[in-house]
């Protein structure tokens, strides 16, 4: 990691005006193709725009991922991240514009995930030249792939530091309502043994599929859990995914397999969450492996800091839960609560027609912008 | 198909002596490769065999099946049938002998399924010159394969009339017992359907694989019938074979299927077979469609010819209900009620170690020689 003393790339990048106009400064950002693995442009380009414009932050860099901080003694300190990279084009760039009933919207590659946010990020790491909380902004690369790849999995281990606050931000697009903590995620490996034979002769032999009738039986049945935290709904789902087993037609399997997922509330561990499925699975004949797991994220809307956002943002605001997993459980692991909100509707990532309407851009920044100064209300 | 008059490629086939020993006119028969599809220097010889030395039959030649037979104006017809391919050679042709156990023993491809039985069927063709019942020899092509390339299933389609007598042995390894009809068999593909989530809000998907349960555990809890016809029991079997569904880890699966084999006695038809698979899904939420089925066989073991036959073998002989499905069932189709009846255990059948004791040989020969000539005995 080079210090902010280290010289930027300078005139090598693209550059960006963090100061235009938000549809202009998204545009720009959009412009700046970036797919995963090549973000180095537009990690250029930010790493520049802060240098020249943000003189009040101390920028890092490390690989591909910018990282701007103020280190001012506040009592709070709030992270706010967005990833720079998106996936693969699919001939929507250049970004162009268009009305739609009415509506203006931005049109490209990135436009809604999340390049809005990380525009809404840059825009206010350059106006909050006096925030009431120390903030630290992260603008990282390689989230649209493995997650052994993600550069939050790397800072995470040799920079923790930059992911610690006592509450967090992911512009990931929200529709720029909040979207609070995530649920957490397991996929467990449940198996059945019995003995092959002839499928005339099944007496001597031990039906494995037929070994899963109680497991499925009590899938079917499953009342999940509905967890309130923080007045924000987690629904937990428990399902099969995957069901697997046959050797011919005229044979008694004697292996079958069953994938389950679940996602859990963030209240509950990985370890609970594992001995809650065994649980309920007691008795049936099987084997249960835990093949991948990740905990969930608290929303902390109990926080000073989560207080005072949600009310900066106002009451006609949607706050609600965030079922699906995201990057917000890699902040709640090192213990800072987090939430999504930004612009853009999370239904059209990844989309070919992936857009994102100028008044979302607008709204989301206007929301962070009132909470980080408040004298500019 | 050519008549007895035409002349028979004589010179061309290797011989063999059907009034030789039965152990050496065994070990004549299996030196004459004939894996499925290369039957026909094996045909050759059995017709030029016939045709020398059985001249009270009449011998037909239809592809490379030879079928031989009486027309004495019996009372009762018996068919007496024997395939004469073989599964590929593992290298183990030619034959050898050897002693194991005190025990004689003839080894080769096609010693056990089914040449044996074979050369039982071509020694009493030749012997049996004033039998009680006419006789019909069926030296049939193509049985280790495709049905549909089982040349019974074209005699039976354009010369139904050799199929047909009052009863049928089939000559495959039974050990020298007999081994009476056969049970049916069918195939379902259970299809359950759901709707497609992402498997963090499974709330606004329906989990195809979920609608499996009850199928599954009526299936865990079905108690099979045991018919008993004619004295032999017939256990049937019902069982999911296959199983299979998942979109990927993430996605509530929109579809889930499930393979059911059904063997079920042969007193039921295959249209009573799929009622009663119906009527224990009845309100199941699943499509049931037949992909494959076929009736069984009665082993019409109270017929005159059975009744006969079964004392000729003698109280010592095992007399047990065949479970698998075998071309027994071709006979019983066309209205003939058969048991397979042949030296050989048929577990070795298609094994590497294939063999025949001598003592089957001679049992299984003699067994039939006394039913078929009672004044030989």
């Amino acid at each position: 990691m080079t210090s902010s003393s280290s010289s930027a790339p300078a005139g090598s990048a693209p550059s960006l005006d963090p100061r235009a106009d938000i549809v202009e400064l998204t545009a720009a950002i959009v412009d700046i193709e970036s797919v995963s693995g090549n973000e180095k442009a537009l990690a250029d380009a930010v790493e520049q725009a802060l240098r020249t414009h943000a003189r009040h932050l101390t920028v890092l860099r490390d690989g591909d991922t910018v990282i701007a901080r103020t280190d001012l003694g506040r009592e709070e300190r709030v992270v706010l991240a967005g990833h720079l990279d998106t996936v693969p084009v699919a001939d929507n760039l250049p970004s162009s514009r268009r009305v739609r009933e009415g509506r203006e919207e931005l049109v490209g590659r990135g436009s809604c995930d999340m390049k809005g946010g990380v525009a809404m990020l840059l825009a206010v790491a350059v106006e909050a030249t006096e925030p009431a909380r120390d903030l630290t902004f992260l603008f990282y690369d390689h989230e649209e792939v493995a997650a052994a790849d993600n550069s939050l999995t790397r800072i995470a281990r040799t920079h923790p530091e930059h992911l610690r606050g006592d509450f967090a931000i992911l512009g990931e697009p929200t529709s720029a309502g909040v979207e609070g903590g995530c649920k957490g995620t397991m996929k467990l490996e449940v198996t059945a043994h019995g003995t092959a034979a002839h499928s005339a002769r099944d007496w001597v032999g031990d039906n494995a599929i037929h070994h899963l009738a109680p497991v499925l039986q009590r899938l079917d049945a499953y009342e999940a859990r509905r967890a309130v935290i923080d007045g924000l709904e987690y629904r937990e789902c428990l399902n099969a995914v995957a069901i697997g087993g046959g050797i011919a037609g005229n044979v008694i399997p004697d292996r079958a397999s069953l994938t389950l997922n679940y996602r859990f509330a963030p209240d509950t561990s990985p370890a609970q969450a594992e001995a809650h499925v065994r649980e309920l699975l007691e008795g049936c004949d099987v084997d249960i492996v835990v093949t991948d797991s990740a905990a969930g994220a608290l929303p902390g809307l109990d926080t000073p800091a989560a207080r005072e956002f949600l009310a900066a943002l106002g009451d006609g605001v949607g706050v609600a839960a965030k079922q699906g997993w995201t990057d917000v459980a890699r902040f709640a692991e090192l213990g800072t609560p987090a939430v999504n909100f930004g612009p853009g509707d999370p239904l059209l990532a990844h989309t070919d027609d992936e857009h994102v309407p100028f008044e979302d851009l607008r709204a989301a920044l206007d929301g962070l912008r009132r909470w980080l100064e408040p004298s500019a209300r």
